[in-house]
Order: C-alpha cells, then sequence, then structure tokens
C-alpha cells in the first residue's frame, strides 16, 4: 500500500472524494511532478537542448502545478471545494500542454519525453476524473 | 528596482504581457506565498490554533499556489498562453479563497490575517489584471 | 519500474551515484515529503492540534527539504558534488528531527505519525548513504 | 515594510534570531529563488543554451533550496535550531555553487547571470551570519 493510501486511511478529517480516486490522484500527481523534473533535465542535457526549449519550459511548469496540486489534494482537513477545484484544473490543463510537447518528442525518439507524456496523461486524466466529483 | 524587474528586463525572451504589470504581478505572488506561508504558522502558534484551523489550510494551499504562479510568471522563454492562464486562474481563485478567510479572522483582531489578506487581495487582483491579456 | 526509474534509464547525463541506491532515495524523499504534508494535515485536523504543534512544524519543515532534495537528486545533467551532498546533508538531518518527533507521537496512539516516522526513516537512511558516495 | 517584517512583528511565536537580520535572510532567500527561477530561464533562451547548461542546473537546484529555506525561517512556531541550520547550512553552500558560476558567466557579459549572482551572494551571507547564532 502506498504511502498517499495509508495517510489518508488514518486521517482524521475525510474530502468527499472517493478515497481511491483520491489516492491514484495524488499518486499521479506527485509522479508527474517527478516525470517533468526528470524531462527538463534530460532535455537539458541532450546533444541540441535548442530543439527542446518548449518542452524545458512546459516540464518546470508542469513539475510545479502537479507538486501543488498533489500537496493541495493530500490535505484532508477543512476541504475546500472551490480550492481543490482551482488546483485540479490547473493540473488538468498544464498536463494536457506538457503531455502534447513531450508526445512530439516521443514520437521521434525521445524515450524521456514518451515517458513523461505518459505520466501527464495519467495525472490529466485523474485530474478530469476528481472533478466531476469536486 | 526590484530583481524581479532587473531580471524581466535581461531575458533574452519576452512574454506578450506588459513588463511593469508582470513584475508587479510575480512580486504580487511571492509576497503573498510569504504571507501565507507566516500566516499559517502564525495561526499555529495562537493560544486555540483548532479556531483558525481552516485559515491554516488555506494558507498552505495559497501559499503553494502563489509560488507556483510566480515561477511559471516568471519564466519568459517560449512563453504558453494557455499554461499562464491555468496558473493565474487558480492564483485568483486561491487568493480570493484565502483571503475571504483571513480578511474575517483580521477583523477580529487577528493581525497577521489582516496583513496575510492584503496580500492576498493585491495578488488576486494583479492576476485578474493579466488574465485580461493573457 | 517506478517513473524515477524510467526516467533515470532515459536520462542521458548519469551522476556518478549507484543507479539503483539513487532512484531509491528519490523516492523515499518524494515519498517522504507526500507523507511529511500529510501528518501535518492530520495533526491539524486532531481534536487537540496544540499537542502536536511542534510536528506540525517538523513536518512542514521535512516536506519542503525532502521535495527540494527529491528535485536536486532528479538532475542529472551537470551533477555537482558539492550541491547533491548540501541537499543531502540538509536532508537526512530534516528526517532525523522529524522522524524522532513523529515517533514520539507514534507511540503514543497517532497511526498518521506513526507511518509518517517510518517514512523519515527510510529518507534519513537513504540520504545517509547517498553521502557516503557523494 | 516588506510583508516579511510585518509578519514578524504579528506572529505569536519567536525564534531566537534578531529579528531583523532574520527578516533580512527571508528576503534574501526569496529574492534570490525568484532571480535563479529567472536566471535558468534566461539562460535557456539564449541563443547557445549548451554552453550554460551547468547555469541552468544549478540554478534550478538553488532556486528550490532558497525557496525551501526561506519558509523554514518564516515559520516562528516551536522553532527548532538543528532544522534551522540544516536549511540555512544547505542554502549557505547552494547559492555559493550557483553564485560562483553565475559570476563567471557575468564576467562573458550576460547580464540575467551578473545580477543572479549579486542575489546569491547577499543570500549566501545572509545565511552565513545567521548560522552564526542558530
Amino acid at each position: 500500500m502506498s504511502y498517499a493510501q495509508q495517510m489518508l486511511q488514518t486521517a482524521p478529517g475525510k474530502s468527499p472524494f472517493d478515497s481511491s480516486a483520491l489516492a491514484a490522484c495524488i499518486t499521479a500527481c506527485v509522479d508527474c511532478a517527478q516525470a517533468c523534473t526528470a524531462c527538463a533535465d534530460a532535455c537539458l542535457g541532450e546533444g541540441d537542448p535548442k530543439m527542446l526549449v518548449r518542452c524545458i519550459r512546459l516540464d518546470l511548469d508542469c513539475a510545479a502545478i502537479c507538486q501543488t496540486t498533489g500537496a493541495v489534494l493530500t490535505r484532508q482537513t477543512a476541504f475546500d471545494p472551490a480550492m481543490a477545484r482551482a488546483a485540479l484544473t490547473a493540473c488538468r490543463d498544464a498536463c494536457k500542454q506538457c503531455g502534447d510537447e513531450c508526445e512530439t518528442h516521443g514520437r521521434h525518439g525521445m524515450e524521456h519525453c514518451r515517458i513523461c507524456a505518459e505520466a501527464c496523461r495519467r495525472c490529466e486524466q485523474a485530474c478530469a476524473q476528481l472533478l466531476t466529483a469536486a
């Protein structure tokens, strides 16, 4: 069982989200933040980083937004629907932008971009799903 | 001149934002992140933190969202309007929620909440203003 | 395979760390950041948060330090030993402080503190281990 | 008066630091985090980012460490000397590494690096000064 799940089970407060969908979304946010941080760095280390400037930039933005959203969702005490929606909407949109960019480079052989695009898609979908319940 | 202004002037890339409105918004985000971090801590240190649980929670959320938005706006290279809008919208909404909560406690004598509410209002307005141009 | 491992395998740059020890440390940092964020929130939601003020404070500090260290270690391009040591040392020490505090509350029935202490110990050890190689 | 100063004056808890030295260090951390974020982005937008890969990497590390240290120092409740020392030591060392790198590029005409080096030096010194009192 992940730390996200264990911590949700022992939290005294409860947000209105289904707890397994919530744990999945927190994990997707944390994973995507890590993947985007790594992808920005890997792009920077490629032979011609100039070609990947837009990808690096979107990776850095998406990493920060996913990290923040993971923290907002982690908090179960005094849950605030408007705050959750604000974070989830930004995160869904950021993952869409970054996932689109990474997917393009992934199709041209950049493996770190392909894997990062996958993390972005998973997070985009998890945020979209929670938003229907927020 | 603030570091935000100096760095904008020396950046090779330029976002479409008016540079003085942009510098003001970056500063408002950074200030609000710091004020919310301090307010969460000050609420926690009060005689009865139980009364301020919702304020602490919203402060922590708002601090993270403002911090992230300040970083997204700071990046001038390969500016992406959809990413900027996603961050600005979340930040405006987070500052509204947190500012409303802090204002209430500020009216009841909590000086750190009163000052934090001011930082939230300033940031909410700066984000709303940039959004009209994003 | 975790995203941390997949991203390390596809990175063009390589830090001098053993890659499985590195992936384990990145995961320990990210998990500990999430657990500490959740523990701070759970403590705040308890019946008497006043008793847990020190735990909340250390959780917030430790979450931020672990998050930052996970990002520093994730970067494989232009690896800098002094920067890695600075982050790892702070993270090992922060996890020691926070783990000690959480362990105490864990022994008195706070399950979220017990689980968080475990995440802190794992991260403390992973950082200490990498430091012998940094 | 800065928000950092106003918030320190209204905080119920007090760390053992001299309050004007503390406010100066918090501001130096926050400014340096912003300058390093901007410098990483400006380097990425230059004609040949390949020459600036090490600078970008150190900027990203330093930005995160300064941001975290600013937050740790902002918290006055249940002050913990070991946690403060861990953060301050990492921040001083990170600013040294990043400042050295930026200074070199600053001497070769990169204005954003020159300004960022100045922010790093200021933060390095502010952390070193507080460490003598931590």
